[in-house]
C-alpha cells in the first residue's frame, strides 16, 4: 500500500505479544495472525512510526496518567501545553520522511489523538494547519512568522467562525477597513454576533491569528471576505494587545484541554502587509485590485476544505477503532447467564451482543480502508497540483476529492458516534465509569460531527457533485471522473432497467444493488427538483432545500456507502493469505448488508426487488447478517487486536489487552480521589440536622 | 385525566407569559394556546405542584447556579447533599395528596430532575425507593429504621449488583451465613468479583443498606437470594463499621453529584432480625423455613421491578422534552444562509432541520402520554393489589404492567438518547458548549439505558409475554389482557390475511399496519423458535438467544410503538378544542409514520404491501412525514413552550424562553472561570522555550 523503508526495529518489537490471560481463549480461536492483518492494513512504516510515538509517550513521566484521573479544565490545559512542548522537542521523524510517506501524517494524528484528542488537535491547529494556511501565499513576513512558530516564539490560530455565522462564511461580519493615511487596516467587530468564536488555541495561547474579515476600501466599498495574518498577543507576555479582547470559551462537552477562544476587535490597527494577498490586494491609495479568477479561487478553497475533512475522517475512525476494541474485549470476558446448570456464557456468545458490535468492527475495517484509499487519492491530487498539471484535471480531481471527503467526514463521524454509543451500552454499567474511557471518547468525538461544517450540510456538497453527472448523462455526455467513483453512472439506463434476480449476500451483489440505488435516487431527485422548481418559479435555493430528506441526502449517503464497499472489495484482493482474505471478505459483506438494510424500502418500492426476485430478500439479508456476526465472533478479539493501540494509550479499565477486567475496574475504583475518605462535609449529616416538618414516606411507600 | 383540587393559585400564576423577544414571531404563528395544551397534558394539580417546586428552587439562594459553572465531583456531591436536606425541609405537598393524586409522585421526580438529576435520583433512592423496599415486610426494626430515615438520622441504599453480576441476580455471590451460636448472620464477599458496586448513595452517605446475599445455613446449604437490612456506617460519625469496606465509585460519565459506591464484607456480623423475611426465615437452631410460594414471590418481584421502570420512563421523557425545547428554540432564532439577496432564514425553516427535530417533538408528546397512561394502569394495579382482590387478576395485571413498563423503559430511553444527540448536533457548534446543557443531559441520561437492566434484555421480558398469548391463540384460547394491549391478537388470522389497500397516512392506518406487523412477527418468531428448538434439541435457552435480532426484539419494539400510538389516538379525542386536536393528531401521525418507516421492509416482504397496495407506499409515507414536519414547524415553539420547564430549571444558554440566544451565549462565555485571565503557567511559553532540534512544518505544509 505504501513504500516501506528499511529499519533495524523489527515488527515484533513494535507489536509485542499480548499478555497472556483470559482473552487467550478467543485469541486461539481466530483463524488469522493479527500481526499480518495489521501489516496489511497499515504497512510497516506506519506501524513502526506509531510504535515509536507510543513508546516515547509511555516512557516519558510527563505523559503518565491513569484512567480515573479528574483534572480541572485549567489543569487539563496546562498538561496539554506542557506535553505539546515535549512533542515539539521530540524528533519522531526525519525531515523528508513525510514527503516519502505522506501516510505518516495521519498516523501521527492517530497516534497522538488516541492518547489525547485535545493534545492532537492543539498540535495540528497551532502548527501544521496554521502553517499550511499562511504558507499558501509566501511573503517575507509570513516566513518570519513561520520561523517564529517553529522556534516556539509564536503560536498560531485560525479565526473564521463568528457567533452568528458558521457554515455561511460569506456573511461573516468582522470588518477590515483600509486607512491610506497610516497604510493600515482597521479591524472591527461591528456587533456582538460578529464576535469570533470557537477558534482553537485562541483562548489562552495564540500570539497570531489568521482572521477572516470583510475588506473595505476607504470609499466604503466592501470587497468580500479576505484573510489577515494578525498579531494578537504580545509573545513576551502572552497579554492581548490593546484593541483586541480575547477570552477562553470556557467549559465544553469535550476537548477541554484545548483552549477554544473568542475575540472582539475595537479599532485594532494592523499593518497593510497583514493582508494575505490570495484573492486581491489594496494599493497605497486604497484601490482594490482583485488577483485571481474566481474559478481558480474556488478550486483552491475546495482543496483546502478537503484537508480538514480528510483528517477528521481519520480522527473518527480512530475513535471507532478504540470504542470497538474496548467493547469487544469486555464482551469476551464478561459473563452473564448461561444454560441451566452450566457455566455462565461470555456475553460475546449471545446473538444480540454479536449483532450490536460486529457490524461496527466491520465498519472499523471498511471505513479505515476507505480513509486510507481516499487519502491516497488526496495525495495524488496534492502532488499533481504542486506539479502544476492541467488546470482542468486539477479542478476535476479537486471536485471529486471534495465530494468524497465531504460525505466520508459526515458518514464516518456518524458511524463512529453510533459505534461509541453502542459500545458504551454494550459494556453495561461499567461502561458508565469514566475509567472505561468511552465517555471521554464520545464527548471528544462529538465535535467531529460539527466542525468543518454540519454533516447534513456537507452531504449537500456531495449530492451537488453527483447531480452534475446525472445532468451530463442525460445530455449524453460521457460520465467519467479522475478517481472513478461515479463512473457507473455511465451505465445509468442499463442499471435502472435491471432487477435483482438472486439474494443479496455478498459484496458484489451489494455493490450492484447500490449502483441501482444511486442511479434511482439520481433520477428521483432530478424529477423532484424539476417539480419543485416549477412549484417555486425556478427558485433553486427553495427547490434544493425541499429536495433533501429522502432524496439528495440519501443519495450522498448511498454514494458513500457504495464507494466504501467498492474500495474494500478491491482491498480484499490484496490480502497475502486465504485466511486474511476470508475474514476481510466476511467483514466487507457484513458492512455491505448492514448498510444496505436501511435502503430496503427503496429496493422494494423501485421494483428492483420485484417479480423476478425472491420476495423474502429482506429476511435472507438479515439471516446473512446474523450468520456473518456469528462467523466473526471467534475472530473478534484478534480483529480488535489488529487495530488496537497499546493499553497505555487506550487507557480503559475495560479494554486492557490482558483481559483482567475486574482487577482493572477494582484498581480504578480504589484509587480514585477520596474513594475511602469520609466527605469533608460529614457533619452536615451527623450534626446539622434539617428541620423536617412533615413527611410522606409512608404514604408513598404504600403505593 | 386526573382529579383537580381547588386552589387559590391561578394557572396564569404558574404559567406566566413568556418574555417578549425574537421567539414571538413563531409564537404568533401557532394555531393553539400553549397553556391549554399544557393543561390538557398535565392537568391543573400537576402544573401547580411543579410550579411550586420550581419557584421554591428558584427563590432559594442554595439552588442558585449558572449554565457555565464547573464543579469538581466533590463539590457537586456536597451541593447535592445540602440541597437534598433543603428539599426534605420543604413541604411541597400535604400528607395525603399523593394518595389523592399519585401523578404528583412522577411530577416531583420530573420537576427536581429537570433541575438536577443527581439530586432527584439521590432523593428517590435514599428515601422513597429504600422505604418501599424496607416497608414491603413490616417489622419493628424496619419501622425504627424508617423513622430514623424520616428524621434524617439514617440514610438508606440498596445493594444488589456485584462487579461480575448485574442482570443475572440469581448468581450473586455475596454470602450471609447463619451462626446459631451468636444468632447472627455473617456477611462475606467471597472474591473481588462479588464486590457490591454501583449502589447509589452508598459511596459516601448511606448508614443502612438493603443487601442481596445468598443465605447459607450452618449445614453449608445455600437457600438462594435473600435480602438483609444492614447497618453499614455509624450514623454519628459516618464511618463504616469494622468488617465493611466502602468506597465511592469515583468519576462517572454523568450523575457525578450522586455518590455511587462499592462495598466488601469481611466476616461482618449482623443480627438475625436483619433478614427481611419475605421468602423465608431461619430458626434459632439454623433451620431454613421457606415462606411463600414461588408464584406469588415472582409476582411481587414483577411489581417491584415495574416501579423502577415506570419512573425511568418518566425520567427519559423529561430529558426528551428538555432537549427538544433547547433545539427548537435555538433553531427558531439561529439564521444561516438564505435566498440570494434576501435575509438569512431561521434554520427551522429548512426541511432538513424540521425533519431532524419535529419527529422528536412529536415523540415528546406521544411518549409522555404513553407514560401518563401506563402510570395510570400501574396505579390501578397497585391499588387493586392493596385491596387484595383476585390473585389471578393481580397476576395478570402485574404481568401486563411488567411487559409494558419493560419495553417503555427501553424505547423511551433510546428515543430520548437519539433526540438529545440530534438536538446537540442540530444546535451546531454552540450545542457543544457546556452551557447549552445538552452534554449534561446526554451524560446523565445515558444511565437510563443501563440501570434496571440493559434495554435489549428488558425487551425479552416483553416478547416472552407476547409469545405466551400467541401460543394461547393458536390453542384457540381467548386472548384478552386486563389493560387490553394485546387484545388485537385475538383477530390474528384475520389480521394476517389482510393487505394494505390504501396509503398509510394517518394514525388509524398506521395502527392497522402495526397490528399486522405484531401478528406477523409473532408467527415468524414462533416458526423460528420451532426450527431453532429442533436444531438445538429443545434447548430453550439456546433457541431463544438465536431468535432475538429481527424476531423477538423487533416484536417487542413494534408492540410498544403500536401501543403508544393507540393510546395517543385515544388521547387526541380528549382535546378540548379543534385547534388542540388538529395539532395533536398531526403529531400522533408524524410519530406513527416515522416509527413505522423502520418496518417498511417487513411490510413489503410480508406482502402486506402487495398486489392490492400502491407500490410506492414508502414514498407516500415519507412525503407525508415531510408534510407533517412542515405543518408543525410553525407550531414548534409553542409546542415546546407547552412542555418546557422555566428558564432557571432548563439552564441552557441556547434554550431561554426570551430567545436572546447570542446575549446568553456571550454571557456564558464572558463569565466562565478565568475567561480573560492569562494562564498561570504563561511563562511556559514566554520563558521556558523547548529545545526544538528539527522540524517538518515546511515539508508538511507543502503537501
Amino acid at each position: 500500500m505504501m513504500n516501506e523503508s528499511e529499519s533495524s526495529v523489527s515488527l515484533e518489537d513494535c507489536l509485542p505479544d499480548w499478555p497472556a490471560g483470559p482473552l487467550d481463549e478467543y485469541r486461539k480461536r481466530a483463524s488469522f495472525d493479527w500481526r499480518k492483518m495489521r501489516l496489511l492494513i497499515e504497512g510497516e512504516s506506519v506501524i513502526k512510526y506509531k510504535a515509536k510515538i507510543w513508546k516515547t509517550l509511555e516512557n516519558d513521566p510527563l505523559f503518565a496518567r491513569n484512567a480515573w484521573e479528574e483534572l480541572s479544565r485549567h489543569e487539563e490545559q496546562r498538561m496539554v501545553f506542557a506535553r505539546l512542548k515535549k512533542l515539539l522537542e521530540t524528533n519522531f521523524c526525519e525531515e523528508g520522511e513525510y514527503m516519502v510517506n505522506p501516510f505518516l501524517i495521519p498516523a501521527s494524528i492517530q497516534a497522538i489523538g488516541a492518547y489525547n484528542w485535545s493534545l492532537a488537535v492543539k498540535r495540528v491547529l497551532s502548527n501544521e494547519y496554521f502553517a499550511t494556511a499562511a504558507l499558501n501565499v509566501p511573503s517575507e513576513r509570513n516566513q518570519n512568522i513561520l520561523n517564529d512558530i517553529k522556534a516556539f516564539k509564536a503560536f498560531g490560530c485560525i479565526c473564521i467562525t463568528e457567533m452568528a455565522h458558521g457554515s455561511n462564511t460569506k456573511d461573516l461580519q468582522t470588518t477590515a477597513t483600509f486607512d491610506p493615511k497610516t497604510q493600515e487596516f482597521i479591524l472591527n467587530t461591528p456587533n456582538l454576533e460578529a464576535t469570533k468564536v470557537w477558534s482553537g488555541v485562541l483562548g489562552h495561547t495564540a500570539t497570531h491569528a489568521y482572521v477572516f474579515a470583510q475588506l473595505y476600501t476607504p470609499d466604503n466599498q466592501c470587497h468580500g471576505l479576505h484573510t489577515f495574518l494578525v498579531n494578537i498577543r504580545d509573545p513576551k507576555t502572552l497579554q492581548p494587545y490593546q484593541g483586541v479582547i480575547i477570552g477562553d470559551m470556557g467549559p465544553k462537552i469535550g476537548l477541554n484541554g484545548l483552549d477554544n477562544g473568542f475575540m472582539n476587535f475595537k479599532n485594532y490597527r494592523i499593518a497593510k502587509e497583514c493582508l494575505i494577498q490570495r484573492s486581491g490586494e489594496v494599493t497605497e491609495d486604497g484601490k482594490y485590485i482583485p488577483k485571481v479568477k474566481s474559478s481558480e479561487k474556488s478550486e483552491a478553497t475546495l482543496g483546502m476544505l478537503s484537508t480538514g475533512r480528510v483528517f477528521i475522517t481519520n480522527m473518527s475512525i480512530t475513535n471507532l477503532q478504540m470504542a470497538v476494541t474496548i467493547a469487544v474485549r469486555y464482551s469476551a470476558i464478561r459473563r452473564q447467564f448461561g444454560p441451566t446448570n452450566g457455566e455462565e456464557l461470555q456475553i460475546l456468545e449471545y446473538q444480540t451482543q454479536q449483532w450490536r458490535l460486529m457490524p461496527y468492527v466491520a465498519a472499523a475495517y471498511v471505513l479505515n480502508y476507505s480513509f486510507t484509499s481516499i487519502f491516497q487519492d488526496y495525495i495524488d491530487f496534492v502532488v499533481l497540483s504542486s506539479m502544476m498539471g492541467s488546470a482542468r484535471k486539477r479542478a476535476e480531481m479537486g471536485a471529486e476529492i471534495h465530494a468524497l471527503s465531504s460525505c466520508a467526514k459526515a458518514m464516518c463521524g456518524w458511524i463512529a458516534r453510533d459505534a461509541i454509543q453502542e459500545s458504551r451500552e454494550a459494556c453495561g454499567g461499567h461502561g458508565y465509569l469514566k475509567a472505561s474511557r468511552l465517555g471521554e471518547i464520545r464527548n471528544d468525538h462529538d465535535a467531529n460531527n460539527t466542525y468543518e461544517g454540519d454533516n447534513n450540510v456537507l452531504l449537500q456538497q456531495t449530492s451537488n457533485y453527483l447531480m452534475k453527472f446525472y445532468k451530463e448523462k442525460v445530455e449524453n455526455k460521457k460520465v467519467k471522473s479522475p478517481f472513478g467513483s461515479v463512473n457507473y453512472i455511465e451505465n445509468l439506463d442499463q442499471i435502472l432497467a435491471s432487477q435483482l434476480d438472486e439474494h443479496i449476500d455478498n459484496m458484489k451483489t451489494a455493490i450492484n444493488s447500490y449502483h441501482f440505488i444511486v442511479c434511482w435516487l439520481l433520477k428521483q431527485s432530478d424529477l423532484k427538483m424539476s417539480s419543485l422548481l416549477r412549484k417555486h418559479n425556478d427558485d433553486l435555493f427553495k427547490a434544493r432545500n425541499e429536495c433533501q430528506a429522502y432524496f439528495l441526502r440519501t443519495l450522498a449517503i448511498a454514494y458513500f456507502e457504495c464507494n466504501a464497499i467498492e474500495r474494500f472489495h478491491e482491498f480484499c484482493k490484496q490480502a497475502s493469505s486465504n485466511e486474511l482474505r476470508t475474514v476481510l471478505e466476511r467483514m466487507g459483506t457484513l458492512f455491505a448488508l448492514w448498510s444496505l438494510e436501511k435502503h430496503l424500502p427503496t429496493l422494494y418500492e423501485s421494483n428492483y426487488i420485484g417479480a423476478h426476485s425472491p420476495r423474502n430478500v429482506a429476511s435472507t439479508m438479515r439471516e446473512a447478517i446474523l450468520t456473518l456476526c456469528l462467523q466473526l465472533k471467534n475472530e473478534a478479539v484478534s480483529l480488535v487486536d489488529a487495530i488496537a493501540p497499546p493499553d497505555f494509550i487506550l487507557n480503559s479499565c475495560l479494554g486492557n489487552s490482558d483481559g483482567r477486567v475486574y482487577e482493572h475496574i477494582f484498581d480504578a475504583l480504589s484509587h480514585n480521589k477520596g474513594a475511602f475518605e469520609r466527605p469533608s462535609w460529614y457533619t452536615e449529616f451527623t450534626e446539622n440536622k434539617p428541620n423536617i416538618q412533615t413527611h410522606a414516606i409512608e404514604l408513598k411507600a404504600k403505593l
